[in-house]
Order: structure tokens, then C-alpha cells, then sequence
């Protein structure tokens, strides 16, 4: 056993130098300015009080960095995993509650015990069941409801709901109580942060501003609108004429806090547990290969795990929220020059500062500057154009982003992402069940084989060679036979059949009996069945088969032996199936 | 729309001979002789009166005669369909009840309901989610829970059990109540029907009757023990000493009867009516496909489901019980000679004939006698080498297996067919998720390239060929990125890597948002991503995307061209991707 596989920090600690220091705090003081916000936001809209956030940004990057094997992912409350927490935590307890307060604490416990169980398990490979159409198509989804649940804030009107539908009718039936001040600031706010996204950049290039600077000028933004409008608010007294703020804060570091045990709210909250580890993990792996890759580095997704999983257990016991790897954040710090985890922990220290001295100026912070700083982000996160470009690509994966969006939107988040996994599960095993194969000839004067149907080939009345294009396993073995009857058939005059096998890697035991099947109805119908470019693994274990005890045939090296072979063209037969050489 | 295809008798009926009647005349009062005694002993194991097994022994043969596609599959009450059918109808009525009657006409109609909307909507590929090893298991472990549900008739003792262990738990607390002319009686039975099995066919041979008649005459065995039996019985008075017997069955022709539709009563029922009718159509397509290949006919799988669908609705309508088409019955029934599926109108009449005139005679029918002979019948099914010849071939298939008879055995039939379904496809999706690859190196002097780790090949420092050799999809499209970059990681002056994709059929949507992040990764790292070998399908549709637009290297006819080209051999260079001719 490596230790340093298994506490990543050995990797980079011991050789920490000064230089690589400066780095990393530089890009900590970046990061900590954009993630105050952030923090502060993401926890209002899981529907926890802001300094919730603050906690959730303090032991979790530090407990990642030791645990952790990206070198640049930047660690804490993200918007979809938020909204997840959201919707999980409220089915379980009135929001505001202690007890709202407590479960959520119970969800950070559970999704980072699952994560990091799944580590240990070496379950990464879980996570590549959510197919890339399902995840876009989701967070399209997840995007457009946390837009519309943060719509209230910005008009500073009561509405809820747990989808789309929902939250729609109940914004709509309230927007007589529409507050003026509120609106102004919220719109301000949003038309600000959406013009800095879109010209701020371009206009610091033009004013000789080198690209990453201006770049992150830009995505720090939200932090000049956060002053602003708490400033504002403050000196006109604007809460005291409706506009909602975030009001007192305590001062001071993360209490600790101990999840409770109780098993009913465990058994209530697992599914939810599971899936926002997996949506976690999912969007944390991504960005971390990802910056990875830039510089030649590996992550272990493995460890990932641990990493992520530890965090959220670090998360449920210092007052914080369920977190992941975020990807605005963490290309900001890859960005900014981070070069270890080290990073993440000096973010911690500027957050856990924050949380000691900033937050008696946080006060007159309005909520809805806060809801326009989510809505702006998470609108970057909707992507129509990917359903158009997916329904283009492939009809089967665009029905599967369709389903997910539809049914998110329409009942929610979590039956929306089962669905879509479930689709597109079942959709890819429809498509296995049925393997593309193709009847081939002789491309004449040549020793290749092409489709009878796409290609001029030389045929014989007497042979006919099947290529069979995928692995041959149960859900596709039964349709195998009835090609090669169909087959059969088809040709009346017909005494040898061969199974060009050069994509078969595996076969199953159910395609091994139906191979049984065709030898022995092909035997009854006096028709001899043959194999050619078998692959040694696939050779190996049919040596000692019934069904090559039986075959009726040869088994050829090449489909050009069998084709020279079975029209007496060649001295150089195939062998006894038993005796056969492996192809490749 | 062709009615001959939606009406099979419509292809056979006009036609029909003086001859072929003979035949299937004949075939019919063998498959009479042998269905009676098999009718009554598949009510009873079903847990109802004898005569519903009669009942449904006459109008779904008709039925199917009209609707089903083998000319000679015999259709009636099967085993394990009503070891499945005790089970449901068990978990909602008290056996014995007019509701456990009522119940069992409404899983045959629901049964007869899904089977023909599958057969409509031709979703007859769903029976290939059922692999042959779950099949096998559920089989041997079905005939287990027969037998031993049986046993407790032959001792003439009460017990009762959903499971074996539960089983052979309630046998031994009863054991003391042994009645002696029963176990006389059953193990009679018993010791001759398998002396039957075991050498009445060879001694039959062996005296010159010819191979058909000898195995028909055994076949036929059963309905000597009934007569001897019953005939013992009543000359005795051995019911007055204990020995159970059929007792009145009421004479006369099938009643009308109609299912109730009680809604939660359906969707109590729901999932076994699915599970009966999947493991019914299963069962009866299997013996109907080798049936009809030995004569080179065809069946039609989606029509088959409307056949057999019809054929329960119309044993629900008429008194019955869920039926399909049973194995050993329609062994019989070719072999006899049976040509068209009027042999199984002519049986219904035999049945029918039976059912109005024999009934008087069965009254002294010893319970233990039916007993008798479905243990033998079911034993034959059981098979332990399938356990083991499954595990020399594949661990993973007979881990399928093996789960499905443990959970059969010890929990129940319907969660141990649901376990071993949803084991074999998890195993399969965990298998297709990590895809075989090799990287490949030149056979010296030739334009073959092989796996460098199985073969003496040239190899190039600058260029890596990796041949994938499965289709690319969700589930192992991430495995693919990592192979990539581990690829890229190891060899550190690399300058090109070729996907060699002659195995690749599919490149799903993930699969194309992965290539495009390995082509950037690439990219980042100052590596080359060239393609070799793409399929036409495959390159059709590649053509039109951001990948082929913005792939750093070009794409190659053949994994030779790219060997050449790539190391400045040769003046056939690859195409850029738009303008790339497929390989194949």
C-alpha cells in the first residue's frame, strides 16, 4: 500500500517551496473575493442562512487538499448541488427550522460517506453511467429552475415550488406584491453582471489589459455589485422600505456540529444522498481532468472520491452544506496560477477571515443582489443549442436529453435524472439487442471482403460469410439466430455458412448456446457452419466447448481461407475447431 | 397490411389435405393421451380444481391454432407458469376460495393482455434481457420448489412454503403424519415413472419397436400409472384409508367465465402477470424455434406473442388458466407427426371430449399419483452441470446464474428471476464499460498490425496506434479518455496518436464529446489526434460535428496509411476529417 496514493498532500507537500507558494497564495486571494458571494448565495438558495456557505468554504478545501488529487480544483457550494440539497432537505422539514437546519447537515454526512465508500470500492466507474446528453440535458433543466426560483428575489414577491410548473404559477399568482426598491436593485444588479460578462472583457483587451487578468477581472464582478448595492442599501435605509436583506450575521469561525442518527430521516434522505454524489462528483471529475490535462497531470477519479467524500464529511461537521468541485471557481484558480492544493487551504484562511471580520458589513446586503448573482451564473450553465446539435448527432441520445429536461422541469430534479439514466440505459441496450452485421462478398482479385450491399463483391451461390460487428452476448444472441435462418432461407442452394468474427470479443455463455442452436439447425437443414478471424481470447475459451466439439465446420484464420477453402480452391484447409490457431 | 401475417391460418388452412389431416389427426390423440393426466396435475400444482386444467387444455389450443405461427408447438398448462401462477394468485386469495378462482382468470387475462400488446407494438426482443444462464437457474431452481412442494401429496402430509427452505421447514414438522397407503402409492409411482424414463425406451428398442414409437410409448406412462392407480384405489376403498383422491370433478364442457376488474386486484398482480408472461413466451418461443428450424420453418416471434397472448385471454374467458407452450409436450406432438396447428384443434377436441365424458373415472384419482408425476416431470428439468459448465466458460454468467437459483430457492420466484435479470445486465454494463484496447505495432514487413503486448511488432516513439476495439458509448467513453492520456502520459516524445476504429460501430453523443475533449487534451500537450479505419456509418455521421472540425491530425484510410504518412514514408497522406472518403 502507497501512502502517498492514498494521502495525495505527500505528493506535493515535502517538496513545497516558496516560490510555488506565492502562486498559490495569489490565486487564493482571487478565488476567496469570488467565492464570499458565491458562498453567501448558493447557501440561500439550498435554503440555509448565508453563513452556512462560509462554513461549507472553510474545512472542506482544507480537508480536499490533504485528500484531494487535482491540483487546481477549487472546492465548495455549487449552484446545482444546491438546489439539490434544496429540494431533498425540504421534503423532510419546513424551511428556517432547526431541523431543515440538521438535515441538511445529515445529507453533507451521507453523500460524503457514500463518496468516499465509493472510493474505497473503487466505484468511480459508476459515474459513466450518466451519459453526457443526460448531465447537459439536466443541468440545462437544473439551471432554468434555480433562474426561476430566484425570480421571487429579485421581484421581492413569496413564491415556491419544486419545479418548474410549480414555481412558475406561484410567481405568477404573486406578482401584485411586487417591491419597487427590491426590483430596481435586483435589475440593476442583473443588468450589470450580464453586461460585464458580455462586454467588460472585450473593452479591458482593448485597453491593453492582458487576457487572464481582464478575465478575471470580470468573473469578479459580483463582488463590486455585492458592495455597491449593500452600500446603497445601507445609506438610504432601503430595508426599512421593503427591500429584503441578509440581516445579522454571527460573527466566527465554524461551530462544530455533530449530524444526527436518526434512521428514518437517513432512509428518507438516501436516494437523494446517492444522486447528489454522483452529480457532484460527475461535475467535479470533469473540470478536474480537464485542468489537468493542460498541464500534463493526472487525477486518480478513485481518490476523487475520497477526496470529495472527506470534504463532505469535513463539511457535516463544522455547520456547512453538501460541496463539490465547482467549475467557474476552479478555472479562476488554474487561471490565477494555483500550482498545489495549498491554494485551496489559503482560501479556506481568507473565507474563515471573512467569516470573523466581514460579517458585520454584510448585513444590508440585499438578497435579491445575491439571486441576481445566481441567476446570472446559472443562465450561463443553460445550453438549447446542445439539444439542437445532439438531436443532429444522434436522435437516440437527443430523446434521452429531451426526457430529462422535460421530466425535471415538469416533476423535478430527482425523477428527472433517474429517467434520463434509465432512458438512456435502456436505450443503448435496445440498440445492442439488435448488432449490426452484414453478408459480405469478395472484392474480386483481392484478398477483402465488403458488403454484398454497399459494394460490386464476387458471391457464391453455395457459401455465405455473415460478418457479425459487435460482441455477442445475451441481449443479442437470440437475434443472431434468426439472421443466420433468415440466412439459411434465403438461399436454398446453400451448404456452408461462415461467422467472420474479427469484432467479436466476447461471447457470452447465452450466445455461446445459440451458436449451439445454429450449428445444430443448420446441421438438420445439411448446412455446415464455420468460423473465421476468431480472436485468440475468444478461441481460447471456446476450445473446450460443447459447441466446438460440435461445430460442423472448420474454423478458418482468414475469411479468404475459408472462401478458397470451401469452393476447393486452396490446399490449405481450416482446422477441427479443437485444433484451431487463434487469429490475432 | 397482410392478413395472412396477422392470421397464420390463413397460410396453412387453404391448403389443407385428406393427408395432412391424417397426420395431425394422429399426433393429436397422442398429445391427448398425454395431456390429460399432465392438465390435471398443473391445476392442482397451481393450486386449483383439476378440471380448470382441462378447461384450459381446449379453447386456447383452438385459439392458437388460429393466431400462433408453429405449425406443432402443443399449448396448455405448463410447470413453471403454474408454479409462478401459485405463487401470485397465493399472495391475494386463500387457496380454495372463489377468489383464488377469480384471481387466476385475471392473471391469465392481464397475462394474455401484455403478451398480445407486445406482440402489437412487436416488442418480442424484450424475452433477450433474459439470458440463458438466468433461464437455466430459474429452471432448475423452479423444479426444486415443485418437487418440494409435491412431496408433501406423496407423503400424504400437510405443509406449505413460498420458498424451498420454507418448504422443507414445513415438510419436517409434519412428517409424523405419514399415511401409508399414500407414500405406497406415491413412491409406486414415482419408482415407475422413472423406470420408465431410465429403461423402458431402450428395453422397447431393444425388442425392435422403432426410436419414435418407443419414445412416444414412454412418453405415455403417465396415463397407465392414472389408470392402474385409480383403478387400485377405488377396487380398495383406499380413500377411506387416507389416501387422498381427485374426488368429484364436474362433467361438462368449459363455462363461460368473466374476469373481474377490480383495478387493485390488477395492479396487485401486475408484476407476475409481466414475469409469467415473459417466462411463458420464453419457454414457448425457445421449443418453437427448434421445432420449426428441423423442418426449416419459420416462426414469427412478435406473432407468437399474439398467438400465445390470445390464447390466455381466451383461457380466462373459459374457466382456465395462464397457459404457453410446453416443452416435452411438443416434442411430442412433432415427432408424432403433427403438420399444421389443426393437431392442436383436434386435442382441444380430444380435451374437450374428456372433460364431457371421463370425468366420472378420475374421482378415485390418488392425489399422490399427479404428485408422482410432476416430480418426475420437473426433476428432468433440473440441472446442476449446467452450473458447472457455465462456470468453466464464464465466471460472470454463472454468478447470474447462481444468484438466480440462490434467490429463487431462498427468497421466491418472482424476486429471483428479477435479481438474476437486473445482475446480468448490471455485469454486462459493467463489463462494456472499461472496452478492450491494445495498442498495436507493426508486423515487420507487412501492413498488419498487432497488440504489442502478444506480439514481436515495430513500434515508433513519436506515434502511438491504439485499436479500440468495441463501440464508443457513455458508459465507456470516459474509460477511453483516460487510456488516451495515460497513453500520452507514458511516452513522452509523442508527437501522434491514431485510433485505429475498425471495431467501432457506434460513436454515441458522449463517446463524440470525448473524442473532443481527448483532442483538446491532446492538443494542450502538443500531440497530434489522427483517426485510421472509420467505419462509413460512423464517418457519415462524424462529418458535420465540432470534432471533425477542429481534430488536430487527419484521418486515414488504413492503420498502414497512417503508419506511413505519419513517419514521412510516403506522398498518400490522410484527408482532413470533412473531407475524409469512409474505409469501409
Amino acid at each position: 500500500m502507497n501512502p502517498k496514493r492514498y494521502l495525495p498532500i505527500l505528493q506535493w507537500l515535502p517538496g513545497y517551496s516558496r516560490a510555488t507558494m506565492g502562486s498559490d497564495l495569489l490565486a487564493a486571494v482571487i478565488v476567496t473575493i469570488m467565492l464570499i458571494p458565491q458562498s453567501l448565495a448558493y447557501a440561500m438558495l439550498a435554503g440555509l442562512p448565508p453563513e452556512v456557505g462560509l462554513y461549507a468554504s472553510i474545512a472542506p478545501l482544507v480537508v480536499y487538499a490533504v485528500f484531494g488529487t487535482s491540483r487546481t480544483l477549487a472546492v465548495g457550494p455549487v449552484a446545482v448541488v444546491s438546489l439539490m440539497t434544496a429540494a431533498a432537505v425540504g421534503q423532510v422539514a419546513p424551511q428556517g427550522s432547526p431541523e431543515y437546519l440538521g438535515a441538511a447537515l445529515v445529507l453533507a454526512l451521507m453523500s460524503g460517506l457514500i463518496l468516499t465508500l465509493m472510493g474505497v470500492a473503487r466505484l468511480g466507474f459508476l459515474a459513466n453511467f450518466l451519459s453526457h446528453p443526460v448531465i447537459s440535458g439536466f443541468i440545462t433543466a437544473s439551471g432554468l429552475i434555480i433562474a426561476a426560483s430566484q425570480l421571487k428575489h429579485v421581484l421581492g414577491v413569496e413564491a415556491s415550488g419544486h419545479n418548474l410548473l410549480e414555481l412558475l404559477g406561484s410567481l405568477g399568482g404573486s406578482l401584485g406584491g411586487v417591491n419597487g426598491p427590491t426590483l430596481i436593485i435586483g435589475f440593476s444588479v442583473l443588468a450589470s453582471l450580464y453586461s460585464a460578462r458580455r462586454w467588460l472583457n472585450p473593452c479591458l483587451r482593448k485597453l491593453g489589459v492582458p487576457a487572464r487578468p481582464a478575465d478575471m477581472l470580470t468573473k469578479a464582478a459580483p463582488i463590486l455589485a455585492v458592495a455597491v448595492t449593500t452600500l446603497v442599501t445601507w445609506r438610504l435605509g432601503l430595508d426599512a422600505q421593503g427591500v429584503a436583506v441578509v440581516g445579522e450575521v454571527p460573527a466566527g469561525l465554524p461551530p462544530l456540529t455533530l449530524p444526527g442518527f436518526d434512521s428514518g430521516l437517513w432512509s428518507q434522505l438516501f436516494v437523494a444522498a446517492l444522486l447528489i454524489s454522483i452529480v457532484g462528483f460527475v461535475e467535479s471529475v470533469s473540470v478536474g481532468q480537464t485542468l489537468a490535462a493542460k498541464r500534463r497531470q493526472r487525477i486518480d477519479p478513485d481518490q476523487e472520491l475520497v477526496g470529495l467524500g472527506t470534504s463532505n464529511i469535513a463539511a457535516s461537521f463544522t455547520g456547512g452544506m453538501p460541496v463539490t468541485g465547482g467549475f467557474a471557481r476552479s478555472v479562476v484558480n488554474f487561471d490565477a496560477g494555483a500550482e498545489t492544493p495549498a491554494a485551496g487551504a489559503f482560501t479556506a484562511v481568507g473565507i474563515a477571515v471573512a467569516a470573523l471580520l466581514l460579517t458585520p458589513l454584510i448585513a444590508y446586503l440585499p438578497i435579491a443582489t445575491l439571486a441576481a448573482t445566481i441567476i446570472v451564473a446559472v443562465l450561463s450553465l443553460v445550453d438549447f443549442g446542445a439539444i439542437r446539435r445532439t438531436w443532429d448527432y444522434s436522435r437516440c441520445d437527443a430523446m434521452a436529453m429531451l426526457v430529462t429536461i422535460g421530466v425535471t422541469l415538469a416533476i423535478g430534479i430527482e425523477t428527472g435524472i433517474l429517467a434520463g439514466v434509465g432512458l438512456s440505459l435502456a436505450l443503448h441496450l435496445y440498440n445492442t439487442s439488435r448488432p449490426h452485421s452484414a453478408v459480405v462478398g469478395r472484392v474480386p482479385g483481392t484478398e477483402h471482403f465488403r458488403n454484398v450491399k454497399r459494394h460490386a463483391v464476387e458471391t457464391d451461390p453455395q457459401l455465405a460469410i455473415l460478418r457479425v460487428d459487435e460482441s455477442l452476448y445475451f441481449a443479442n444472441s437470440r437475434y443472431l439466430e434468426d439472421t443466420v435462418m433468415d440466412l439459411a432461407l434465403r438461399q436454398p442452394g446453400l451448404c456452408h455458412v461462415v461467422l467472420a468474427c474479427q469484432a467479436v470479443n466476447v461471447i457470452d455463455a447465452s450466445a455461446l448456446e445459440s451458436l449451439e442452436v445454429i450449428n445444430a439447425r443448420l446441421r438438420d437443414a445439411q448446412v455446415k457452419l464455420h468460423l473465421a478471424e476468431v480472436k485468440g481470447p475468444v478461441m481460447d475459451r471456446l476450445r473446450n466447448t460443447q459447441f466446438c466439439r460440435e461445430l460442423t465446420g472448420e474454423v478458418f484464420l482468414s475469411t479468404f481461407d475459408a472462401w478458397r477453402s470451401l469452393r476447393g480452391e486452396s490446399a490449405t484447409p481450416g482446422r477441427a475447431c479443437g485444433a484451431a490457431e487463434p487469429m490475432v
